[in-house]
């Protein structure tokens, strides 16, 4: 339902005008006149109020607030859904009891690299393997990812260690080749409102892992994630990997609230990825302790077998006996909260 | 020149290791001994290091930080090109004398309403026509644009009023009938870091608009600038709209002090949106004045000629009466800054 | 007028539980039944519910969202007082056609450096004087201003030069001394919610500018206003120095459009500060002029003889030469607004 | 150690002007030339280095920027104190292995409430009691607080439980009061930057709670802690609190990547409030979980016996029910990082 509040002293005339347009919406309206304001409730299913619509009646006479109180996603909505989603990858499950840990480097650099790391992972304990073969880099002159080339080096990660594969997806003209070896295919922060690339993914039969845009709203982030399930794409993973404030000190600020909210607002999985949250490895495993205690379902964590040598983000990258020691610091935690890892 | 600050205590071993890595990159250090911190000044081109080798030097063993000095962006820096970009369109020059101004709606609705708009907006005193075909929208539910019957509308405005366009992408493969129709191609906030995208507008000889992205800071906006420019399109207008903010009384924080920033530090023109800055139409002529006053090579403003009834962002758009006495109004502000309007 | 969104599926006893609440309160209530919620018109004088009880309804079992309409604050608003509030120090007015200019150091250094600084101001064509005498440092080890002994030597530049003085309170003990010399008192950004302060300077009948707080929104700095007022003095003025953002290129994001915001919602005179808003000299006028277009009523500008040398913020001081073409740039811009300056 | 950056084809008159500069400081300068820049590493103690002398030579002429390298808090910092600083409050220890608990309610509101709630933290496993006697309130005409008479009636509650108490100063003058009655004495978060205030509570002989300001960084933070102890009171607990952001959803943004940050820069006890932090009850437990498994040395939590009818701050209080099932769900994930509660 929506609330709309008039303007000290708005003519009768604005307050007719306004009842006929909603009127003419299929909606009633119950007007409460206060001391100062007048307001109206507005009684009927708001839900299908367009932002355009909402726009206009913003910008009419008389009218100083539309206050929206009606979620604007549905499918997102743990009102649709009550029961968690889960989501089942060549059998391993996310959204359940067991915490899935996704591990791997930022970027696939050569076969070599990728292969040694994949298994350094899996013996730590990961349950699936990351590495982007498309990078999205601020600069034009940095490392862009290998293409396609660098998803096949992620097949055979996969094929040798079992463990299946989270990848990220930059351009809709790439989505035919990624189909083919991508497990789950991610759109990152700075796609988090690409809504071309958002229905594009809607429309295939994958998991999405649908990263928090650097200064979305945990609102506009569920909008993004309705986009894709409108669709018919309802296999989304939230994941949070901090957000943009003034503090500097750490590379984002690891938003972590934001885990129990959604747990609360939406159905889907919620994921954390550390390594981005703070981006300096040496606060990675504390902070992926804490995202276990406060509920997140999976974590995503960045881990290079020779960080100095890493192509991109090798300050965030754990050394893979960090991460096994990590894995083992954080079974506890997860047995604390009812879950496991 | 980079900077390296190692940490206090670091070892002889970690330095000579640090010096080695350096010469391997062709560059040199100039090692100064602080009574707590050892500090090296790298001397060379370091406009070559790349992002990933700097992230690669901050994980190096003894290292506490590395301070980048040369800006990342070349082609975009005033040091690179030290008179002002001009850029024609159809004969008006946008980044000379006179200030231009890029009036219309949010979204192309249909024919008879921008060709209205266009004719009210021409008679008061804008001279580019902007319109949206496709309309980035952060719900799936809400009007997306009338595509490129969109586009053919904005044409036919065009050659009755002979207004250039201006009209944004949010898909490269909706590039070739953008070239058909579009005088100049916006990428809007949301897409500033699509990179992708941006290495596509790269490849053609329109000229593009970018806007800030809520959450972008001047460099990485450079960066983004860059990015295009990188592929040989050196014809890019900044368009600052407002960054995100704690600060809710305003739909974003229109950030002025941009517009001098960008004068100093980039030869690119710089046009200004105080419509999406503050999302109120009646806050939009002071601050296009303000604009104005600061230095902005252009503006563009949302005109409709019925708010009410606007398909998105009727709330901040002004009515053609109310755009026409403000560019008279702004006239003399223009003059007092030595140009005209 | 409050507004109550109760919880889908709240029981009809949470519903008459809070409405015998707001009976209790001498409130009425208009329920109206949406097809998903329930929200509440709250009808009667809603302004004097204070925050305690709208937090206590906050908490109510079946409350989901408590939405303030009525304006928090009531002497400082537009609706209280109709017509702008003119401020008049030493026959100076504050608030009408005249813009006025507030010019001078950061810190008082010595005697001779403000009565130098003083004179060329004065010249320059500034109407008021600025100089700290207690400085806020984020550093115990700085210069924290000479107390007194800077107070006397700002009276002694004022008797030169016939310029009224405005300092900076930072000690609810230091009025006494203040009331002696000031001719406006200076709340500081980071003292704007130190409410103790505010009551102070609430019971005196000298002026008070109230910077705003680098993180405050407009509602809660007329709030810090509305503290000031309670107490029987009315002269507040309001001053934008520049919010905290993501954005570090300038040390501030000066938030002009605050200004016509605040002149819709209050009657108090708005000051602009713009070299704390950017903290770069060479920003400075651009910016100064941009908020005479904006519709400033005063401006505060730092200006020292000697920038490399001053004890504090020389990095964004003007020297005389600078501010004097300055304040003869802003005369057209001023005239263009309708104003005078 | 700090570093100078000089402007692209600066002069041999301005760099010797600067090395002469730094010459009269009692420094030496270590000068490398880059190909597009040159660079200064400042040799000697510049830990002494003030900002004045900071700013000033970042105003003189030729320099582009001063790169500070040298931390500006040094008592504060890790490098000045290896071990953990433990406080011990009437026997009891902050920063040891044992996490202590510090709860009660948002304010002292009568003698029956605080008792009855006393009782109730304490039976649940709190450790320290908190109540607020002075309050900060955004608006003047909300409850401020008992003064000394809440003082009283939580020296009432001690007496019964044994509890120390923790309770808040916002004026100088309130201190000697203060000191009669609270164990630990908080600074809020409004007051981080209240120099006097932190001078003051510098010169006393308990503890302090230093809260973060809402848009402090750890630097700033770091610095108003190192304001307390340049007086001689070394006992400061940081607390983190939540900042604020463009995010909405949560009462503000909690930082927990603050706190492992925190333990690598400072020796000083690490609090966390996550009442304030999501100002929502139903948020409180996991954030207080997630901030045991980031490291915290203690947690502050509101509870309060009847959160409906509280005088402030009920929406974020726990019932006395859920606080003591948080008490004990907490136990295994502090035992899983080594500590206990």
């Amino acid at each position: 339902m929506d609330i709309i509040v008039l303007k000290p002293g708005s003519s009768e005339e604005a307050l007719r005008h306004l009842l006929k347009k909603l009127e003419s919406m299929g909606l009633k309206a119950n007007v409460s006149q206060g001391t100062e304001r007048t307001i109206i409730g507005v009684i009927g299913d708001t839900s299908k109020v367009t932002e355009n619509e909402e726009d206009a009646i913003r910008a009419m006479e008389g009218v100083e607030n539309v206050v929206r109180i009606v979620k604007p996603y549905k499918l997102a909505s743990r009102d649709f859904r009550k029961e968690n989603t889960e989501i089942s990858v060549r059998g391993t499950v996310i959204g359940g009891t067991k915490i899935q840990v996704i591990a791997g480097p930022c970027a696939v650099e050569n076969r070599t690299i990728i292969m040694s790391i994949a298994e350094k992972v899996r013996e730590g304990g990961a349950t699936f393997l990351r590495g982007g073969a498309f990078k999205p880099r601020t600069s034009p002159y940095a490392f862009q990812g290998l293409g396609e080339e660098g998803l096949h080096y992620l097949a055979d990660a996969r094929e040798k260690t079992g463990l299946p594969i989270v990848t990220e997806i930059m351009d809709p003209r790439d989505l035919d080749v990624l189909m083919q070896y991508a497990d789950i295919i991610q759109i990152g922060a700075r796609n988090m409102q690409n809504f071309r690339l958002l229905l594009e993914v809607g429309s295939v039969n994958k998991p999405i892992l649908l990263k928090r845009g650097l200064s979305a709203t945990i609102k506009e982030w569920l909008m993004s994630a309705e986009y894709i399930m409108s669709r018919g794409n309802h296999n989304v993973l939230l994941c949070e990997r901090g957000i943009r404030t003034f503090e500097t000190a750490t590379r984002n600020t690891l938003d972590l609230s934001a885990v129990p909210l959604l747990k609360q607002l939406t159905h889907l999985p919620v994921v954390v990825d550390p390594s981005h949250g703070v981006g300096k490895w040496d606060l990675v495993a504390p902070m992926a302790k804490a995202a276990v205690a406060a509920g997140a379902d999976a974590l995503i964590i960045e881990v290079h077998t020779n960080p100095e040598e890493a192509f991109s983000d090798g300050e965030q990258s754990l050394k893979p006996e960090f991460f096994a020691a990590l894995m083992k610091d954080m079974r506890p935690i997860a047995q604390a909260v009812g879950r496991e890892i």
